[in-house]
């Protein structure tokens, strides 16, 4: 069995376009660490519902947060039930010379697993701290660390990344061979999330200086 | 009864900070029409799948489209199941002058409805139109429109959009009274897609120019 891949089964294996199917950790794991939010789905009564939010990944386990008071956690974390984790990254638009091969180039993961409250203050501790660098690096040197009363306020869940799978869709439209000679144009219009220029807090103590990792982005 | 706002059910009440809430039906769908993906959740043998997938809002439905081979959208059309549709739009970091009030700005929608499979032509026509025009407004007249074999392998569902609520974070952090006074840097950082200069295709037949609703951006 090769450990740098994610077995392939009833639920991960990719059925539509196989070719664009992703199994390999690394991969797995980079489109994680790129993605802002993910979307976690579970069921309630035979109805599925949706969680934007956001998370962490450290090494085979990512991790999500949230208030102790919040519905959904205790949800989460009293249910004991598969869940469905995804991330998708935009990379572009592929325009086509036919309406029906217009595409786009993306990254997306899906991952199944068990949410589990997390315990050890280690993990918490080790966990939040990834979450404001993954937010934006430098920043947790920064700022007010953690009261013992808003370390009891967050709840934080584990999932184990066992059984996950990427769909990637790259490069330039697939046309029709008879439609290569049109005079259409087509390509690839690439799409980024771009950082913008940082807007000081209108409350913000006056001479506080932005920090370098923010001037540098 | 108010008919611009959805109502308020016990699926789609924000309970987590409800002061987000908005059930403002046109705030709901300019933000469906922003979004240039969606991920749909839905239960097969009690376990939740979701699935990123494109899609398109023509007055209180969605649509999305796919192939009449793929084995999910066979399953929505036969299962006649409530599904959750989500799509998040993240519009900055939101850096706060302690780690626990770190937080980001969005906008995301939640909608729970049954997909129908769409079997008027009309409907499938005008939506197809309209995806390829969310996606690049100006393209449906440039390109080569559907053969009949095409229109006939590409499977159409709809979804009335009857349940759905948004969830919105904007403005500057808001931190504990007493860390105002604290030499840490608060604020922003905004996030857009930025639409970055199209890739020709390496086989764009000599002489086509890019068409000017491509420059424009």
């Amino acid at each position: 069995m090769d450990m740098s891949k994610f077995p392939i089964t009833d639920k991960t294996e990719i059925t539509r376009l196989p070719k664009r199917g992703v199994y390999d950790k690394e991969a797995v794991f980079q489109i994680l660490d790129e993605a802002l939010f993910c979307t976690l789905a579970y069921v309630r009564e035979g109805q599925p519902f949706q969680i934007p939010t956001g998370f962490v990944r450290i090494e085979d386990k990512i991790y999500i947060h949230g208030s102790v008071g919040s519905f959904y956690m205790r949800e989460l974390r009293d249910k004991k039930q598969s869940v469905c984790v995804s991330v998708t990254l935009m990379d572009g638009l592929v325009l086509a010379r036919s309406a029906f091969h217009h595409s786009v180039n993306y990254r997306s993961v899906v991952i199944f697993g068990e949410p589990q409250l997390v315990e050890s203050k280690d993990e918490l501790y080790d966990a939040l701290e990834a979450f404001t660098e993954k937010m934006c690096r430098g920043r947790w040197n920064d700022v007010r660390k953690p009261t013992e009363n808003e370390w009891k306020t967050t709840m934080l869940l584990s999932i184990e990344i066992k059984e996950a799978s990427a769909k990637v869709r790259t490069g330039p439209p697939k046309d029709d061979e008879e439609d290569y000679s049109m005079d259409v144009w087509a390509g690839v219009v690439p799409l980024k999330i771009e950082h913008r220029a940082p807007i000081p807090d209108p409350d913000l103590k006056t001479g506080v200086k932005i920090p370098e990792y923010l001037v540098k982005r």
